[in-house]
C-alpha cells in the first residue's frame, strides 16, 4: 500500500514539474537569464491588458515561478527522502544516492517524454547554494581530536594522493588517446591531465551519503571523509593550472613554481579567511545574549560568507568552511543557548540532507538531459585507469605511513580506503564550468565523469556494506563516553605532555597543551561571555549527563513526543 | 564602550555595502536582469582572457556577486538587531522599528554620498521572500482559541472598518484634489480610492514590532493582530478592483457585483488552499517518524507552496498561510519529534525577525532613494484623514459589535484599537507595483505612504508605549497555564455545550463540540501516526509539565547554557 501510494505521489510530483522544467533550462536558478526577463517584463507589462469585465479569478504564474519551482524540486526531494525510508527492504540494500539518482533518471527520462529539456545541474548552482550546506554541516561537526590526530595519513592521502591520481590518470589517458583508431587524436595532454585531476578527488558528498549509511569506524571514516574535504585545494590548483595552461598555450618553469605557491596560497588562504569569520561569529555571539533567536542566523550568514568570500579569490571555499565551522565551535557553543544549539544542529542536518537528495536527483536528470559523447575506449580507460590509480596509490602511500602511525593501516583498513573512494557531483560541476571553446572535449568528459561517477556510486556503494560485513571491518560504536572515560582520556593527555616535557621532547601533545593554555589564558576571554568560562570542562560535561538523565528519565514515563520547547 | 563598537561597526559594514548596492538597483533579487546577464556571461566568457603567467591570487567578484550581496545586508540587518539590545536604554524608548528605519536612512543616506543609486524595497522580493516567513510565523502560533472566540469582533474590523476607511479617505482626498490651486486635478476618483484602500490597512508586519514590545493584553492583541491580518483580502480586491477599473475606463454594475463575489473568492479561495496545504503537510508528517531530519522542512515548504499557489490565482496569500499554518499545527504537532517541533518553532522565529528586520532597513534605505513628489496638501490631507477615519470607524464599530459581545469593548480598549492602527511595508510595495504609465501621480502616491508610514511606525509606535502605562491598560500576564486551570476551561467548555444542548440552542459551543468530535473520530485517525492519537489531552498536557520541571530542576543546579541537544 506504501509503495503504491509512493509512486502515485512521484507521478503526481513528475506531472506537475514537467510543465515547469523545460522553459529555462534552469528551475532553481537565481540567474537564468530568460527567466530574469520573463519577471522583469512580467510586472511592467502584466496590468496593461484591458479586459472586458473585471476578472474574478485571474492567473498570473510567470511572477511566482521562480519560487515555485524552487519549491517543487525541495518537496520532491523531501518526499523522495521519505519514501525510501518507508521501504526498510529496499534501502537496506540499496543506498539512497542510487536510488535518488534512479529517481532523477526517471524524472528526467518523463521531461523528454513531454517534449521539454531536462534542466542541468548549473555549476553555479551547485557551487553556491547545494553544496556549502552539506560542507559546513560537515565542518561544524567535524571531530576535531580524530581529525588531527591522523592529520598527517589525511595529508598524505588528499595532497600526494591526489596529485599521483591526477597524474597517473591523466597521463595514461593521454596514452590511450595517442593510439591510433581511436579517434582521439585531438585530445592534447594539458586537457587529459586536467581531467585526471578533476575525476581523481574523493568526493565528501558522495562519501558522506554512503559512509553514513554503513557505520563504519571512526579511524577509517575521518580517513576517507577527511581526504575528501582537504583534496579540494589540490583540485582547485589543478584545475585553474591547467585551464590556464591551456587557455595560454605555453608552460615555463616559472609557470610550475607557481603553481607549487598557488597550492599553498589557495588552502592556507582558505584557512586563514576561514577562520577570520569563525573568529568574528564567535565574537558576535558573546554579545547574543539578549537576541537569543537570531543566534543561529549569526553561524549561517558568517560561515556562508567564509565560503563566499573564498571563491572570490579562487580559495579553497571547502576548507575555508571547514576551518570556520571548527574555529567558530567551541566558543559558539559556550555563548548560545541550548535551544540556538538544537536550532544549529538540526537545521543544519536538515539543510545538507536536502541538498544531497537534490545533488543526486539533478546528476540523474543532468544525465537524461546533457548533450553526450559516447567514446567506448575513452570512458573504458577512465575508469579502469581510476581505480588502478586509486588502489597503487592506496597500497603505495599506506607503505610509507605505516612507517610513522602508531596503529598502522591493516590491510583491511587499505582496501575499504580504496574503495570508498567514491566520485561525485563536484567532478561533474567542474568539467560542467569548462569552455567548450577551448575544451571541444567538454562532452565526452562529461560522459565519462558521469559514468564513472555512477559505477563508483553505484557499484562501490551498493557492495561496500556486504563487504564491510564480510570482512569484519570494525563498526562504529554507537555509545556515548562515560565521565569515567572522559577522565582517563584528559588524564592521559595530561601525563604524555608531561613525559614529552620530561623528555625534552616537543611533540604532538606539548603544542596542543601550549595551543589549549593559550586559548585558556587569551582567547576564551576574548571571544566566551563573562560568567561561562569559568566552568571546568569536567563539570560541564557531568551536567549535560544528568540534564540527558532527567530527560529520559521523564520520556521513560511517558513515551510519546513532546512539544515543550 | 559597547555604543562606539556598534558604531564602528556600524560604518564597517556600510562601508562594506556600498560597492554593492548601486549597479543593480537591487540587491538581494533573484531577478535583477543585469545581474543575470554579468553571472551568465561571467560564467562564459572569464576563462576567455589570457594572462602572461599563472595567477596565484585572482580575483571573481561578479559570479559570487548575488550570494555575497544577500548574506552582507542579512549580517548588516542582525548586527543591528543585535546592536540595539545592547543599549537597553535606548531599546526601552524607541521601538525597535523606528531604529531600523534610522539605520536604513543612514546606509541609503551613505549610499548616495558615494554617489550611487541606493536599492529600493522590489515588491517581488517583499512579497515573496520577506513577508511569508512573517506570516507562517504569526499563523503557525496563532492563539487558536482566542482568535475563533473574537473572530466575529476581527471580521467586523477587518472588512467593515477596511471598507470604511478606503471609501472615506479616497473620497475625502478626491474632493480635496477637486479644489483649486493644489494642482492635483489629475488625480482621479478611481486613483484616489485605490490609494484609500491601500493605505487603510492595517499592517501586521509593523502591529507585530510594536505589540509584541509593549506586552499588551491578549484581547487587545488579538484584535488588532488578527484584523491586519484578515484585511489583507479586502485590500488585494479593491486593490485589483481599482486597478482594472482604472486600465478599462468603465465601470458597470456587473463589475460592482463581481467585486463583492471576488472578495469571497479570494478570501475564501485562500482558505481553502491553505487548508489544502495543511492537510497534505499533517499527512506527510504522519510518515516522517524514519526520517526526522526533514520533518520541518515539509512544514517549511507545504506552507512556502501554499503562500505562492495562492499568489498565484491573486488569492490572498496572507489567509492562505494562516489557513494552512493553523490547519497543520494540531496533527504535525502530535506526529513530528520533539526536536524538530524546537527546529520549526526558532528557525520561524529567527527567520520571520530578519525578515521583519530587513523590512524596516530597507524601508529607510528606498526612503532615501525614491523619486519623490512633495505635495504638503496631499500628504497632510491623506494624514489627517487616515487617522479621522481610524477613530471614526473603530468607534462606530465598537458600537455595533458592543452590542454582540459578551466581554465588551472599553473606552480604553477602543482607544488602543484605534492608536495601534499602524501601517507598513505591504501598502508601499503595493504602490510601488502600480504601472506609472495608468497611475501618473504613483511617485506623489509613494510619498504620501512613506509619510503616514513614518508617522505610525516613529510617532504612534513610540508614544504607545507610555499612553499604555498611563492608561494602565492590562498587560499580558506571563504565566503559563496550571493543569487546574486547563481541567476548569475544558470542564466549562463542555458544560456550556450541554447547557446549550438543553436549551436546544445551537451555538458557538455546539458546534465547537461537534467539529471536535469529527475531528477525533475521522480527522485525527488519517492525520496522525498510530500509536499516539491514543494518549487523553490532559495526560500529554501532564506530561509536558513534567519535562518542564525535570529540565527545570537540573538548569536551576548548574545555571548554565547546555550543548546537550
Amino acid at each position: 500500500m506504501e509503495l503504491k501510494m509512493f509512486i502515485l505521489v512521484l507521478g503526481l510530483l513528475v506531472g506537475s514539474l514537467m510543465p515547469l522544467g523545460g522553459a529555462s533550462g534552469s528551475p532553481g536558478s537565481g540567474t537564468g537569464q530568460d527567466e530574469c526577463k520573463k519577471n522583469n517584463g512580467d510586472e511592467k507589462n502584466g496590468n496593461k491588458t484591458t479586459k472586458k469585465s473585471f476578472p474574478v479569478l485571474s492567473l498570473n504564474y510567470e511572477n511566482v515561478r521562480l519560487p515555485f519551482e524552487i519549491s517543487l524540486w525541495v518537496l520532491l526531494a523531501s518526499l523522495m527522502k521519505l519514501g525510501f525510508h518507508l521501504m526498510p527492504r529496499l534501502s537496506s540494500i540499496v543506498p539512497e544516492s542510487c536510488l535518488l539518482i534512479v529517481v532523477g533518471l526517471l524524472v528526467g527520462g518523463l521531461i523528454k517524454l513531454v517534449g521539454k529539456a531536462p534542466p542541468v545541474l548549473e555549476s553555479n548552482i551547485f557551487f553556491f547554494y547545494l553544496l556549502p550546506p552539506i560542507i559546513l554541516d560537515a565542518g561544524y561537526f567535524l571531530p576535531i581530536r580524530q581529525f588531527t590526530e591522523n592529520l598527517g595519513t589525511i595529508l598524505m592521502f588528499a595532497v600526494v594522493g591526489t596529485l599521483w591520481n591526477a597524474f597517473f590518470v591523466g597521463g595514461l589517458l593521454y596514452g590511450v588517446c595517442q593510439l591510433e583508431g581511436t579517434n582521439l587524436a585531438g585530445v592534447n595532454l594539458l586537457s587529459c591531465l586536467l581531467f585526471g585531476s578533476v575525476i581523481s578527488a574523493v568526493d565528501p558528498v558522495a562519501v558522506l551519503a554512503v559512509f553514513e549509511e554503513i557505520h563504519i569506524n571512526e579511524l577509517l571514516h575521518i580517513l576517507v571523509f577527511g581526504e575528501s574535504l582537504l583534496n579540494d585545494a589540490v583540485t582547485v590548483v589543478l584545475y585553474h593550472l591547467f585551464e590556464e595552461f591551456t587557455n595560454a598555450g605555453t608552460i615555463t618553469v616559472t609557470d610550475g613554481f607557481l603553481g607549487i605557491v598557488c597550492f599553498l596560497v589557495v588552502s592556507l588562504g582558505g584557512i586563514v579567511v576561514g577562520a577570520i569569520y569563525g573568529i568574528l561569529a564567535a565574537f558576535t555571539s558573546r554579545f547574543t545574549s539578549h537576541t537569543r533567536v537570531i543566534e543561529p542566523l549569526f553561524i549561517f550568514v558568517y560561515s556562508y560568507m567564509a565560503y563566499l568570500s573564498a571563491e572570490v579569490f579562487h580559495l579553497s571555499g571547502i576548507m575555508a568552511l571547514i576551518a570556520c565551522g571548527a574555529v567558530m565551535r567551541p566558543y559558539v557553543e559556550a555563548n548560545i543557548s541550548h535551544k540556538s544549539h538544537t536550532t544549529i544542529k538540526y537545521f543544519l542536518k536538515m539543510w545538507s540532507s536536502v541538498s544531497d537528495t537534490l545533488i543526486f536527483i539533478f546528476l540523474g536528470v543532468s544525465t537524461v538531459a546533457g548533450p553526450h559523447e559516447w567514446n567506448w575506449i575513452f570512458v573504458v580507460a577512465t575508469l579502469v585507469f581510476c581505480l588502478v590509480a586509486r588502489v597503487l596509490g592506496v597500497i603505495g602511500l599506506t607503505f610509507v605511513i605505516n612507517k610513522f602511525r602508531i596503529v598502522k593501516l591493516t590491510s583491511k583498513d587499505q582496501f575499504i580506503i580504496a574503495y570508498g573512494g567514491l566520485r561525485g557531483a563536484i567532478a561533474f560541476s567542474l568539467v560542467y564550468l569548462l569552455n567548450p571553446k577551448h575544451f571541444p572535449m567538454r562532452n565526452m568528459f562529461l560522459t565519462a565523469i558521469i559514468t564513472v561517477i555512477f559505477f563508483t556510486v553505484f557499484v562501490q556503494g551498493m557492495t561496500i556494506r556486504p563487504l564491510v560485513d564480510l570482512l569484519a571491518v570494525k563498526k562504529k560504536q554507537e555509545t556515548k563516553r562515560s565521565i569515567n572515560e572522559e577522565i582517563h582520556t584528559q588524564f592521559l593527555d595530561h601525563l604524555l605532555t608531561g613525559i614529552e616535557d620530561i623528555c625534552g621532547h616537543y611533540g604532538h601533545h606539548h603544542w596542543k597543551d601550549k595551543l589549549n593554555r593559550f586559548n585558556k589564558k587569551y582567547v576564551k576571554k576574548c571571544l566566551i561571555a563573562g560568567e561561562r568560562s569559568k566552568e571546568p570542562q569536567l563539570i560541564a560535561f557531568y551536567h549535560k549527563m544528568e540534564m540527558k538523565q532527567a530527560i529520559e528519565l521523564v520520556e521513560s514515563v511517558f513515551p510519546t513526543t513532546l512539544d515543550l520547547f
